[in-house]
């Protein structure tokens, strides 16, 4: 199976829910991509392509930006930096909070990467870009330089892409 | 650097966080660890090695448990079952509860997976083994084989291992 057509495989298992969470809502569901290796593989390959040999370490978001993460950890050689939602860390280095639809949410990350270090964030699904827009600054308040931003599918309609730092480069394997 | 000199490297980033999450505790944490590309795929290489070649799927445990997964999903080429905690999924095929010191736990999946397929349970440190076994409960319940658990950290006199089934074996790279 050519690259194109993997992707193509990995796309057709992105699964649409409607109605999930709440009524009129379409949840696009990643599961079934993730569940399969051949998909997971050429999608995560995808994401990072714009950005080989630019990064030294990854950033995952919780909870389905570390599964991506780790794949991506393992196809480059790199380690991650998790961001996790506030509570989970021990000794947490930096925090950010960000506007929810109807609420506020923080994340943390500790410091245990290298200052000047270039992350290359990754998550599931862009969506209004509130939590990789936190992500984001969180990296650069640690002193790391963010490089780009990688999802696997973005959510059109929603201005994610227009929330985010103009100065970072932002690569969506998917859309819809 | 060879592997068991790697291995020796990436126990040494395995952090002591004394009193965390409370007095008289020591967390060890396993947040430097991941953040060295080259800790995290030795390290999750001694994972799979008592399993290479017999397992058909990784399954990880949320949260940390997504990082390693996404690792060993990579190195072997299979895709991830990710086992989340409840309220987290749209449309779970099952949950399982399962008791904590003083309160109680639901985890659920996704039916993703090709039934009797072969799941190899991942998560980063095995402790009372409460998550473990729950977890592992919940791929027999969708029709899936668990052969195998692997982990990071054993933290040994908990009775973590006892808890488990005794029909599959468990691997653990560190112990403390």
């Amino acid at each position: 199976m050519s690259g194109s057509d993997a992707l193509a495989a990995a796309e057709s298992r992105i699964r649409a829910i409607p109605d999930y969470p709440q009524s009129g809502v379409v949840f696009r569901d990643v599961a079934p991509l993730i569940a399969d290796g051949p998909s997971l593989r050429a999608s995560v390959e995808a994401m990072l392509a714009p950005f080989a040999g630019g990064f030294d370490v990854v950033a995952g978001v919780e909870a389905r930006g570390f599964l991506l993460a780790g794949v991506a950890a393992a196809i480059s050689g790199v380690g991650i930096l998790p961001v996790r939602k506030s509570g989970k860390l021990p000794r947490p280095a930096a925090s950010e909070d960000y506007a929810l639809e109807y609420d506020t949410a923080t994340i943390e990350v500790q410091a245990d990467v290298q200052e000047g270090s270039r992350v290359l964030l990754l998550d599931d699904v862009l969506a209004t870009g509130g939590t990789l827009d936190a992500a984001t600054a969180l990296v650069r308040r640690i002193g790391l330089e963010p490089v780009g931003i990688a999802v696997l599918l973005e959510l059109l309609g929603l201005g994610g892409r227009e929330r985010l730092a103009p100065d970072i480069p932002v690569h969506a394997v998917f859309t819809a």
